[in-house]
C-alpha cells in the first residue's frame, strides 16, 4: 500500500497541479446538463441525487485534468438523505476513475469509539456477521480536532493502513474561526497549539517524500500565517480552501510550498463550477479555463 | 411550533425521566433479535441495515418508556453508506412515533454556508427546482463549535424555526479532551471560553421554561466542573455522556439541574443496550430495568 503523501507527490509531480476541485453541489444551482431531462418522475431527493451526480461528473470531465483532487463536501449530499449517499459515492467513483484523489470533507471528530466508527465509515470497512461492509473509500478526510489527539487517533490508523490522509482543521478561513482559533493560549494562539498537536500526530507517519499523511487544513484567508503555521508544521500538506469565493488570494501562498512540491494543495469550489456566472458561456469551458488558470498561478510559485 | 427547551421540559415533568438512550449499533453485536431470519439474500450493507432497524426498535421499545429522548450515533449508520441513511430515517420515525426526541448525534460543524447545508439536512429542508427535500427531521442535534459563533449560527436559526435544538460541544468525556479543551485560554481553560460562547449564542434563544435551544455537551466524566459550568451557561440543557460504560457517576450530577427539572440529559448508550451482557437474560428486559435504574438514579437528585 503506497502512503498517501507519496501517492499526493507522484499525482502532482505528473500533473504540474495542486488545484483541489471543491464539489458542494446545491440542487437549485447545477449546471443545466445537470437538470437532466428525465425528471419528471420521482421524489424530489432523488430527482435531485441524480442531477447532482450528472452535474459533478461534468465538473470533472471539465475541470478534473486541471487538478489532481476532489474534495466533496459531504453536507451538500446529506441532505439529499440516502439518495445523497449514494450520489456521494458514485462521484467518488467518477472522480478516482478520472486518475484524482478524493477527499471526503464531512470534518468529523468524536470520541475514539465513535471515531472508530466514522474511519471504518469514510476509509476503511465494517466487519459484520452478513460480511465485510465496505466503506466509502475516500483517499483522504478532513477531521475536527477539538476532542483531542486520542480522537485523532483511529481515523490516523485506519488511514495509515488504507494509503489515506487525514486532514486536520487548523484554522478555518471563515470571519468565526478567531472566536476560538485565536484565543491565546499558553502564550501563542490556539491555531499554533493544534498545529503542534496536528504535528505530532503526523511525526511517525511520514512517507518517503518527506510529508506525512496527517495534513493541515488552513485558510488561505489569512496567508500572514502561512509561515508560522508551516514552521511549526515541516511535514504537512496544507489543504488550503478559502481562495477565490471566500476572498483568499492564490498568489500568496509561497511559504506553503517550501517543504514539497505538494506540501500544499489549493481547494477552489465555486469560483471553478460558478465561473460560467462571470465570464458567460458554456459552463465546462468556464470551468476549465477556471481550474486551468488556477494550476497556473499556483505551480509558477 | 413550541419552543424546544419548553418540549423537552414537557417531557421531562410527564416521564419524570431525563434519560437520553443512545443507539451506536454495532453491527457485530447486535441483539439476536435484531440479527433477523431473513438474511440469507443482499448485499452485507442492506442486511446490516435491515438488522440494525430491528435491533433499535426492540431497544426503543424496551428502554423508551424511562426515557425522554433516544440520541442516534450517526457515525454507526454511516458506516453502513446509503442503507444507513435509511436506517437511520426508519429508526427516527420509531423513535418519534413513540413519544421520543430525536437527537441527532452527529457532531457537524463548518464554515458558515455548509453550517446551512447541515441544518437543511439534520433539521431543515431544501429548496429545489425538484420540489422541497425535507430533511432528517431531527429534534435536536450535537454541534461542534471550533469553527466559532458564525458556524453555529444557520444551525440555531434553522432550529429555531423547526422547533428544535443544537447542543454544542463544551467539554467532551474522552480523555484526550483535556489536550485542547483544557488550555489555559487567556485565564481560564478553554472549555469555558466555549461554555461563554455558547452561553452567548443561546441567549437570544430562551423558551417559556427559562432553558435555551442551545444546549452543552458536558461529560460526565469530569462532575467537579459542573457546577461552573452551570454559571457560566444558567439557561443551558447540558447533554451529559459518559454515564455507564465511561465511568461518569450519575450520582454526582446534582448542579446540573438546579435551574429547571429538564435543564440536564443523561445519555446512556452501551450501559443500558448491553445490560444483558452483566446480568444475563433476555436483553429487552435488561435494558428496560436499567433504563428505569437509571432514571430513577438521575431523578431523585
Amino acid at each position: 500500500m503506497t502512503h498517501f503523501a507519496d501517492r499526493l507527490a507522484a499525482l502532482v509531480e505528473e500533473r504540474r497541479s495542486r488545484v483541489v476541485l471543491g464539489l458542494d453541489p446545491d440542487p437549485a444551482a447545477l449546471w443545466p446538463t445537470g437538470r437532466g431531462e428525465n425528471a419528471a418522475h420521482g421524489l424530489p431527493a432523488a430527482l435531485a441525487a441524480e442531477a447532482t451526480v450528472t452535474h459533478c461528473a461534468a465538473a470533472i470531465e471539465a475541470a478534473g485534468p486541471a487538478c489532481v483532487a476532489v474534495k466533496l463536501q459531504f453536507a451538500c449530499f446529506e441532505r439529499l438523505g440516502a439518495p445523497g449517499w449514494t450520489a456521494l459515492e458514485r462521484v467518488r467513483g467518477t472522480a478516482q476513475a478520472a486518475g484524482l484523489l478524493v477527499i471526503a470533507d464531512a470534518k468529523r471528530g468524536d470520541v475514539p469509539v465513535t471515531a472508530r466508527a466514522y474511519a471504518q465509515a469514510l476509509i476503511g470497512s465494517t466487519p459484520s456477521p452478513f460480511g465485510l461492509i465496505e466503506g466509502f473509500a475516500a483517499d483522504a478526510v478532513t477531521a475536527n480536532p477539538l476532542l483531542g489527539r486520542d480522537s485523532l487517533e483511529p481515523l490516523i490508523e485506519t488511514a495509515s493502513s488504507a494509503g489515506a490522509g487525514v486532514f486536520c482543521l487548523v484554522n478555518t478561513s471563515n470571519p468565526g474561526a478567531s472566536d476560538l482559533q485565536d484565543l491565546d493560549s499558553a502564550g501563542a494562539p490556539l491555531h499554533e497549539r493544534i498545529a503542534e498537536m496536528v504535528n505530532a500526530s503526523g511525526a511517525g507517519e511520514v512517507g518517503e517524500s518527506g510529508l506525512s499523511l496527517v495534513g493541515a487544513v488552513t485558510g488561505a484567508t489569512r496567508p500572514e500565517r502561512l509561515g508560522r503555521l508551516r514552521e511549526l508544521m515541516p511535514r504537512a500538506v496544507f489543504l488550503l480552501p478559502g481562495v477565490g469565493a471566500q476572498g483568499g488570494d492564490a498568489g500568496a501562498l509561497g511559504p506553503v510550498f517550501a517543504p514539497h512540491p505538494a506540501a500544499g494543495l489549493v481547494a477552489a469550489s465555486r469560483s471553478i463550477v460558478n465561473a460560467y456566472r462571470e465570464v458567460g458561456g458554456d459552463p465546462r469551458a468556464a470551468a476549465a479555463a477556471a481550474a486551468q488558470d488556477l494550476r497556473a498561478l499556483t505551480w509558477n510559485q
